[in-house]
């Protein structure tokens, strides 16, 4: 394979190219699952018609996470190739000042996948990544995949839970089992996306590092406030609102009759 | 990598994921690209907000596409990894029945690449096949990638040129040569769609078969007839045709506030 993904300085797609250029050195380097490529695509197109920025719908989200994670007695990010390739440094700072644990929990497991990943983890500055080989030791009900296995230390454990880039499956389980999930997907129809708490509908290069942001502002808020930050959020209707975005965006490309000129089909 | 997607026989999205299976095996063996993987999620992203079948805008698009490759001098179908991948049965029989010929051009050109599609081409029953290796020593004016090399027997002397998942810069580029592009791209936004002469938006795993159904109906008409269908298709209303027909499905999506059980981020 001989691909290399030469990005013009002023291509309209910079910023998504050199994320996907990001992406496949991670997928040659073992991180990134093949899987985790067509994943990534399917967000590309969703992300091209929510605008790639970060909405209003998403910000209040990533406000009531902050204010969820702040509150939290037991937090863990559950990080997959995907989001160890994409945010890796922004997680391992989002742990430190929320008091997070890591666990490493894949669809597709290996023991050389766990340890690529784990080792870009600590590459980030991590000092305690869970969910790696032997300690992902206990199984969560109602997962079909290798992503049933949890670390008890970590996901079994926990009362709110981190995923970025899930699957519906075990959103659903882990919310059965009586926690909070705060999910970040780019598809606000996802199963993912229906059953979370918090849904941020948002691209998570962009979703971590405003996460990090909100977190330091709302620190020195009280207990109180922080909780009724978190308990007012809805997450239907914050859904809604992303839904009606992309509904109205798509309204305006169909009234002007304009191509935007991204999300070609420039790379196969 | 021991990735294997097992596929649940009720799974409400086992034909993406059938499709996709097969995707990934090929990328396995070289025919597809791993920025094929990427633009594969994207197209699933836009089929899924579609509906996943042929819109009455796609259908229209075929039968002018039909009625154009009839009319044609010299048409060729131009494939890529995916496309060799997901249609090359169905490529082999639409280029028998409308005595088009195939030619390989990709975006990442390497031999070991070219032999593996031309090698499936030929499984496929495909007895010739040009811009394999050295053949394709003609160069076209303003494509920036290896898909300006095109075999001087096919696409440069070719007055349709057919494109199942095309970039948008030689899309442009064939135009601009005075060709008729037809142009199979499930993101009705894309340069590429909204460049070529005929755009139909569908997943060419349906678009195919149903243009190979459409030209055998229509082979029996007069010329003045097919003349007259192709030359009655608007390219620009029928993509916003394509765009309204997005939004009237997202539309109802909203105000139902169901989520659809696809499109998960579910394998990563």
């Amino acid at each position: 394979m001989t691909e290399e993904i030469k990005i013009p300085q002023k291509h309209p797609r910079a910023e998504s190219l050199r994320i996907r250029e990001k992406l496949i050195r991670h997928f040659k380097s073992g991180v990134v699952a093949s899987a985790g490529l067509i994943a990534h695509g399917r967000g590309e197109a969703f992300d091209y018609i929510l605008g790639e920025k970060t909405t209003q719908p998403a910000l209040k989200a990533i406000k009531a996470t902050a204010a969820t994670l702040l509150t939290a007695e037991h937090t863990v990010i559950s990080v997959n190739g995907n989001a160890a390739a994409l945010a890796s440094k922004d997680i391992v700072k989002l742990a430190k000042i929320t008091k997070a644990k890591i666990e490493v929990n894949l669809f597709y497991r290996s023991s050389e996948r766990e340890i690529s990943i784990k080792k870009i983890l600590e590459e980030a500055g991590a000092t305690e990544i869970l969910g790696i080989g032997e300690t992902a030791s206990a199984r969560i009900p109602e997962v079909g995949s290798e992503r049933r296995r949890v670390d008890p230390k970590g996901i079994l454990i926990a009362d709110v839970v981190l995923v970025p880039l899930e699957d519906g499956d075990r959103t659903e389980a882990l919310v059965r089992m009586g926690k909070k999930v705060i999910a970040i997907d780019l598809n606000p129809f996802s199963r993912t996306a229906q059953f979370a708490t918090i849904t941020i509908v948002d691209n998570i290069v962009r979703a971590i590092p405003t996460l990090i942001k909100i977190v330091s502002k709302l620190k020195t808020k009280s207990e109180k406030k922080l909780e009724h930050i978190a308990s007012t959020f809805d997450n239907k209707e914050t859904l809604g609102e992303a839904i009606h975005l992309i509904h109205r965006r798509l309204s305006r490309l169909a009234e002007k009759g304009v191509y935007l000129p991204i999300l070609e089909e420039d790379e196969s």
